[in-house]
This record gives C-alpha cells, sequence and structure tokens, in this order.
C-alpha cells in the first residue's frame, strides 16, 4: 500500500500514495498527498551530533538554527562551513548536513554538545523558574521598547501565511513559520512536519544570510506556543510572536520575562495578547503622530 | 501580566490568567485559561537521565513510557521503582519522577542511556529506509491479522475523544491520546502539551499496571501522525492507529510494514486508510458470521 511517487506540485516535499477513502459506508481507492519526513543527520567538525526528522529543503538552515538554538554556537561568526555531506566518492549525502567550526571553537565547545544536555536542578527539585533563568541566564530580554503594531495588521497574517503555503496545504501534514516586518510584510516562510524545524529553519536562515537579529520582526506560528517557541524566538531577538492557537503556561512566563509580546488565537479578527500587550495598538501608529 | 492563579477548573493543570482580549478594534480586560507546561526531570539510578517539558499529571507513567519507547528498558519486569523524588528531609520533589532498576540492568544499560543516541548511519547516507530498519530491527511487527473493526465505529471516536476531555478543552492547548478496546470504548485518556508525552503516558500506564501489550486497543490521537508516534505504537504491540489529520510520509512507511492500519483525516464521518486497509470493515462483523 505504501507505494509512492512524487508529486508534481512539490516534489521534494509533497509524495501521492493511494489510500482507501471512507465515507459513511462507503469505500473507494483515491490518490493523496503525503507531506515528507525524512531523517536529517547533522556532523559537527566531522561527529555525529544529532538526527532530526524533518521535511527536506532548506537543510543547511535548519542545521545552523539548530546549533544556535541549542546553544551550541552564538553567532554567524562562529561558522566556517554549513554545507550538504559528500561520500568518498565526492557524491552528495543528501540527509547530511556537516557543519565546520574553527578548531579553537571545537575545543570550546568540547564534550558537551554531543551529550544530552540539562538545566542543572537545584536541591529544592526543578521548576519552571529554573527553566525561565537557565533562558535568561544566557539571554537578555529583547528591547524593541518603541515597537508598535496595529491591531487590523495582525488580523490579516494568518492570511497572508496561508496564501504563500498555497502549496503545500495540499498535505494537511505541516507546521508553517512565517517572519514578518513590522509593517505586515511576509519576508519569509518556512514548513515543516516539526513545529521546531520550521522556527529553525527561519532562524538559520537569518544566520546563513546574516540578517540576524530579527529585533524589528514579527513571528507567525500556525499551532500552538510552548517554551521551546519562545526559547528560540528569544535567541533570534523577535519581539513579538503570535500564534493561531494557544501558549502554554511557560511560554507566558518566558514571554513576559523576555520583554516579547507574545499573542494566542489569532484567528477571524480576534486575538488575546498575553504580554507586553503595549505593542499592540489601534489605529495606525501614524495617525498618532500626525 | 503573567499572574496566574490555580484554575478550579483542575488546579494541577490549568491556571487562569489575565489577557488583553481583542475584536477587531476594540481591546477588554478577560480572564482566560492556560494549559501547565513544566519540565520533568527524569532520574535513573540516581543520575539526571532526561528533561522533558510536560503537562503535571501522570508523571510515573510519563517516566515509565518514556524509558520503554527510548529503548532504554524492555518491559514491565525491569523496574523496581518508579517514584516521585525527595529531597533529603523526605519531601517530595514534584516535577522530578526516580526510576530503579536493577544493579545488573544498570550495568546493561551502561553509559549509552545518558548520551544521546543515534541510529548508524550507512556509508551510503542516511535515508527513511535507515530509520525503519532501525526500528524493525528492534520490534516485530504487530500480528491481530484477525482484528476487525468497524467503520461506523472509528467514526464515533473522535466524538467520545472530546467528551471525555471536556474539562480540558477550555484550554484549547492540549493533544489527547485516546487508547480503544476493539469495540470502541474508551479505555483510557491521557492529555499534555506534548503530543508525543501523551502517548507516552498512555504505554506507561500499560508498564505500571501490566496491561502491555495493547495487542487489541486503538490509539486515537488528536493531531497528525509522525514516524516516532507510530514507532511508539509499534512498542506498545498497538495494531490500529487513527488520528483526526493527516499522517507524514514516513509515519505511513513505517505503519505498513510493521503491519499496523493506519487512518488519518478522522472527521464528520470520513476517514483516509493509509495501510493494512483490511482490518476496517463496512457492517458489524457479526452479521458476517451470523
Amino acid at each position: 500500500m505504501s507505494d509512492f511517487w512524487r508529486s508534481p506540485l512539490d516534489p521534494e516535499r509533497v509524495v501521492n500514495t493511494r489510500v482507501t477513502h471512507w465515507q459513511a459506508g462507503e469505500q473507494e481507492q483515491r490518490e493523496e498527498y503525503l507531506t515528507v519526513e525524512e531523517p536529517l543527520e547533522i556532523r559537527l567538525g566531522g561527529r555525529n551530533l544529532a538526527i532530526i526528522m524533518r521535511t527536506p529543503g532548506h537543510d543547511e538552515e535548519l542545521a545552523a538554527g539548530f546549533l544556535l538554538t541549542e546553544g551550541i554556537i552564538e553567532n554567524a561568526d562562529d561558522l566556517l562551513a554549513v554545507r550538504t555531506a559528500s561520500d568518498s566518492d565526492g557524491l552528495p549525502l543528501p540527509n547530511v548536513v556537516e557543519v565546520i567550526v574553527s578548531e579553537q571553537q571545537m575545543r570550546e565547545i568540547g564534550e558537551s554538545a554531543f551529550t544530552r544536555h540539562f538545566a542543572v536542578s537545584a536541591s529544592c527539585g526543578l521548576c519552571g523558574r529554573d527553566s525561565i533563568d537557565a533562558v535568561l541566564c544566557n539571554s537578555a530580554p529583547v528591547e524593541a521598547n518603541d515597537l508598535r503594531i496595529e491591531a487590523e495588521r495582525l488580523y490579516d497574517l494568518p492570511a497572508r501565511l496561508r496564501a504563500a503555503q498555497a502549496v503545500f496545504t495540499h498535505t494537511g501534514g505541516l507546521h508553517a513559520a512565517g517572519l514578518f516586518d513590522e509593517r505586515g510584510e511576509l519576508v519569509l516562510l518556512r514548513e515543516d512536519v516539526g513545529r521546531h524545524n520550521a522556527v529553525d529553519k527561519l532562524i538559520g536562515h537569518g544566520l546563513l544570510h546574516r540578517t540576524l537579529p530579527y529585533a524589528r520582526s514579527l513571528l507567525l506560528v500556525s499551532g500552538r506556543t510552548s517554551f521551546e517557541i519562545i526559547q528560540k524566538a528569544l535567541l533570534a531577538r523577535i519581539p513579538c510572536i503570535a500564534a493561531i492557537s494557544a501558549p502554554s503556561s511557560l511560554a507566558v512566563e518566558l514571554a513576559e520575562e523576555s520583554g516579547i509580546t507574545l499573542i494566542g488565537f489569532l484567528r477571524a479578527r480576534t486575538m488575546n495578547v498575553y504580554t507586553h500587550a503595549e505593542r499592540i495598538v489601534p489605529a495606525p501608529h501614524a495617525r498618532a503622530d500626525g
């Protein structure tokens, strides 16, 4: 049954397959789209660092973003090369990305990157507070205190994201993350079976193209917001995050302390602003000055 | 802004907070629910094994399920104890679960459990095939060749899951996983901010109560199905998985080779059966015999 063929829609990331479609008591054979999920191996200095299940495409971005958001590198200068690996005959290995850093940095990274790493838990036991402290210990809160975004512009974002992902919506199997400028224009869109991957790709793009920090940008995610999504956005210095669905308690706490405006349930011209609501303004900001 | 108070709905897992709710150009202050997300530390033999972001509740199940689905233990006999850890004064550490295995087994587990573990990638480069082979190398396909499930019973499952999760739907922030028997009766429901956690809790329950394998059960998940969800279900020997949303390509491939019936887009009396469609039958099975 699982015979796949490349979809003309997007041959790298969509395959077609045959399914038994049921409607009430009737069944028929039908062709359906599937989002491709494949493992990506990230090698650092020739060693296996991680294997991530992802949708192929923008793999160098994913590797770079992963290294930044996992705290293994700190900025673009740390990267000597990020490229598809090759086998001994020089042929590309499509699911392996190789990251090269300087020898000195490799020594600084040491073994810690290759083992599971943990927040140090206090003797009083672990709590959400420890997780927040661990993040804020490495990252100052975002600034962008003067940034103002009109509510009306926010309402448009989900439709803009969906319009840009027209091909992929066929499969119904993808998380989308969009980066918008402060006027609400879509700057970059990434999609992946993994929601963290979509955000890592956006951030990795900024590393590889030296457009980080995203200090005046807005991140829109198609699903829910968790602690980890806020942590990633903070490392990219993104001051405003909006989501179609709900945030978790720890996402709200970290956003509050990180100076990030966090919006949830952005749909049908309504939304909840959970933190730093002062950045969201009713009328066009220009009018207030004029 | 991020002042929380315990919700009377479910004080352990839901907090209330104040948000700025916008509708078109109007804003008002409002009280909203949030799903609690907190870190859980799993200790194995006194050492830190993993920190997982999760919704509190059923933490022993989560720890036991995690150890099984990560391949660190193989069955319930491997567990001497799974319990909330205590500090030096004997007071409980609510976000730390301690797992004890025998000394001999601790030696067998060795250091591998405490480092990131990887599929070995072939010299030809990693591919989805390798991931499937790695899983099937440790687990035989499920059997249950005689299991038949009526399409009409499947259509009822999403509503049964939603009815059982009535409290949590207030927050909109949770993934649900439900275990049903072959007649479509809900046996167990678990919810979590992490979709893998919800499945690990279901499986951990079976380990702790010695009701594994789930060889005649059906798993329903509220979201999408990825490779990892199928892998977990296979370790619990679940022969049928249904999801409200789409599967990935690798989920379909692994389900096919694992002998698992995989259903997607189960909504409004329609569904797609991606693999092992022979288990889904139109009329009540009893009638065929009578």
